[in-house]
């Protein structure tokens, strides 16, 4: 690791921004409304050299007119104007200028590309840094720094490193599923200056980042992404979304990013070398951080599940089968303590336990929670729990909430890590309802699904990051 | 096949209804609602020895005392009482009565397994079919009989035989995600008269049932089963969800429905030997289904991707590499005459083709879909769309539906299969407006999912299933 952390640190906490290319009713005055909006506490300085007024400041013909310092600029233009704006942004003193232009290297006879090295020579003369082109910038909620609409302002133990700017964006969305939240997201495009193994090594040593998170298309220098990966996966989690593993996807990266994507014989090992998790989509990158971030570290693979529903029971137990998790039958002891409060008929008291029709009382399911938890047999409780039903849903039945509250309530006198589902996807008002349960149960450091295939997918990558380690 | 088909298919069509066991505000009674407000035509008589009033409907002590015939009773009392009233029912010469009522068979210790044997006695005596104990009964939206509140009314090709009660619903639940309808479900529980190959025999000479999707824990009579299910197989799609394939799963099964599960081997080798479709999940039996009844036959395993965002086409070729499909590269034909109309920076003609900015034209989406839809490369076309973008939503720009209509006026002059994927569920809102558009989609017989893997693995197991005919 030979980064210069602070300085590259900086980079992400600008006291002021130039948005250089913006006129009104353009996505780049959206992008500018973003950092309004979004209670970016410095000044937003918009550059286009049509001048007049964009969103009631001053359009400014160059960063070089404006009169105070500029720490970051967010390039919207055709490739052609980019050289004289990067001379501008390097004559002053810019730390960096992140570019959405494309045509800049990528495509597929990959045009632009001498433009671009230009670019990186000139910034490298001025000491400016390059992200991008054909990127998105950075999402840095603790210096109110966004790139898309309803961005939370919470930060949170994720740090995304992305190639690409469509992505960056799916991974602000997808989180609202998730409700997990950010250190930084970085999206880097053509990686023409700071490129994956920066972004890798800077997050490596970033404190707030607890989970690495990485959408890489291509890899520039093959040598030394192999040492800081390694290094990376031994400090914290490093979750590898790794686009372009077979022909067409190859070809689609190099149009996209102009990336080479590099063989997928090669990155299979590399994962089981460094010891990296390897997922196959956005949603189960933040699967796999929910429960990384969440839940503590379960001591084997011995689970308990507890929850409603005969055949959503008997199925768990398959998928928990075919997840690798061991359901090693409920002790007599514990069945006996059960039946105490627990309608016998149309239960099951195997393991995964049936409760059957006791969601109607909170309280005894919470009693339920703590008396299968605290079972020695298990190394892990999971909790499943479905919001539609025969006749009203959970929520029209004013239950959903309260149970939530039962549970959660239950799970601070376990002394295991616990999971939690919530079978919901099937109309959008218990969806809805999915999601407020969902940030209740994340808010008192419980991970939350929406399936119990989600859940069981995310929880075993995370065992194996930590039977690896 | 020995089945008498047409007296087993009146069995679902009764004239009048005895819903026993009903009293005020209790489960029963919102089972005889929806009957009433499902529009059931014929006679609904509750029947309680308590006597009184229900729903406004007198009471009868007996359905003995019901003045006029009566086909079908549901049975929603204790098991104890089960006798008697079975007694009454083959009496009375009642065709098909359904036992919601547990503790007879299952449980950890099969308590009721004699009693339950009686009542099939009893019932063979008098030519009563039973269907149960610990089930459901029926929906059949021709006969306007159903089980859950919010079941459509539609009928369609699906016809579902259901071990488990609360699986049974889950079925009707789905379908609203994947809006899908169904011939009938029957949920038979511990089947002990009907059981799973009554059912699959009943569906398999059902002309109205195109695909057959069966959950099932246990088999009575492997023998038999493994006859009818061949030759199930040979007349139309049969989708298995197999229950209890694990130790703890099996426990499970037994405890449920009073299942002997049979061991995952001999399942595994069945569903080779007969060519049955192994589903894993509720989502997945009606993800393929809806790929096997919309879809037409697709030639071969070479197709083609339309759609938007980089980053997502990358990830759509990785995916679709893993499904099997085969992705051949966009000829210069093709790419010339798309590149026409479509932007060139920022768009990616490889195949999946990235169509970007040209989301905001329908008529050139359609246009585009036609361009590729009707090369002769290709035996498949996969369309993919996202509703939730950097700024506004789809729905927000007013763009979602008009580009579904487009996407699906453009695919009526597409001579080959096609499906659509539409990405939404991050938020409710986008939720919503996916089942919408997917409903357009569906009425005008395009298979649509929520996301990519859920359409390929439809799409591939359908696929499996043409290749091995």
């Amino acid at each position: 690791m030979f980064m210069d952390y602070d300085k590259f640190d900086s980079l992400f906490y600008p006291n002021s921004i130039a948005m250089v290319g913006v006129k009104e009713g353009t996505n780049a005055a959206i992008m500018m409304r973003i950092l309004i909006d979004g209670g970016f506490k410095g000044k937003i300085y918009p550059v286009n050299l049509s001048g007049g007024e964009v969103l009631g400041r001053k359009v400014y013909a160059s960063v070089r007119d404006i009169p105070e310092a500029v720490d970051y600029a967010f390039l919207q233009v055709p490739a052609r104007s980019t050289k004289q704006i990067i001379k501008d942004c390097a004559a002053k003193g810019v730390k960096l200028t992140a570019m959405f232009s494309g045509g800049l290297g990528e495509g597929e006879e990959g045009e632009g590309n001498e433009l671009k090295q230009e670019l990186v020579s000139i910034a490298q003369q001025g000491r400016l840094r390059l992200l991008g082109p054909n990127c998105m910038g950075f999402y840095c909620p603790a210096a109110r720094v966004a790139f898309c609409t309803k961005s939370p302002k919470e930060t949170g133990p994720v740090g995304v490193l992305c190639q690409s700017g469509g992505n960056s964006v799916q991974f602000v969305r997808t989180a609202t599923h998730n409700s997990i939240n950010f250190s930084k997201i970085v999206s880097y495009g053509n990686a023409a200056d700071i490129n994956e193994t920066d972004l890798l090594e800077y997050f490596t040593l970033d404190p707030a980042t607890k989970i690495i998170v990485a959408y890489i298309e291509g890899v520039k220098d093959g040598r030394r992404f192999f040492q800081v990966v390694r290094a990376a996966c031994q400090a914290k989690p490093v979750i590898i979304l790794k686009g372009g593993q077979c022909e067409a996807s190859a070809a689609a990266a190099q149009s996209h990013t102009g990336s080479l994507a590099g063989s997928r014989q090669i990155w299979d090992s590399l994962f089981k070398q460094v010891g990296a998790i390897q997922a196959y989509s956005i949603d189960e990158c933040l699967d796999i951080a929910s429960a990384l971030s969440l839940m503590k570290r379960p001591a084997g693979r011995k689970a308990a599940m507890l929850g409603f529903g005969g055949g959503t029971t008997v199925l768990a137990a398959d998928d928990c089968y075919r997840a690798g998790l061991l359901l090693p039958p409920l002790p007599d002891t514990i069945k006996d303590e059960l039946k105490k409060f627990v309608q016998v008929t149309g239960s099951i008291f195997t393991n995964p336990v049936d409760f059957n029709m006791l969601y109607v009382s909170p309280e005894k399911v919470a009693r339920a929670v703590e008396v299968v938890g605290n079972w020695p047999g298990i190394d892990l409780l999971m909790l499943q729990l479905k919001i539609e039903s025969t006749h009203e849903t959970l929520i029209e039945q004013n239950l959903l909430y309260p149970l939530t509250e039962a549970f959660i309530k239950a799970v601070k006198k376990v002394d295991k890590p616990v999971v939690m589902v919530i079978h919901a996807i099937h109309s959008a008002e218990t969806y809805k309802g999915f999601l407020k349960a969902q940030k209740m149960c994340i808010n008192a450091g419980i991970p939350c699904y929406s399936s119990i295939q989600r859940m069981l997918n995310a929880i075993d990558k995370a065992i194996k990051f930590y039977e690896i380690r």
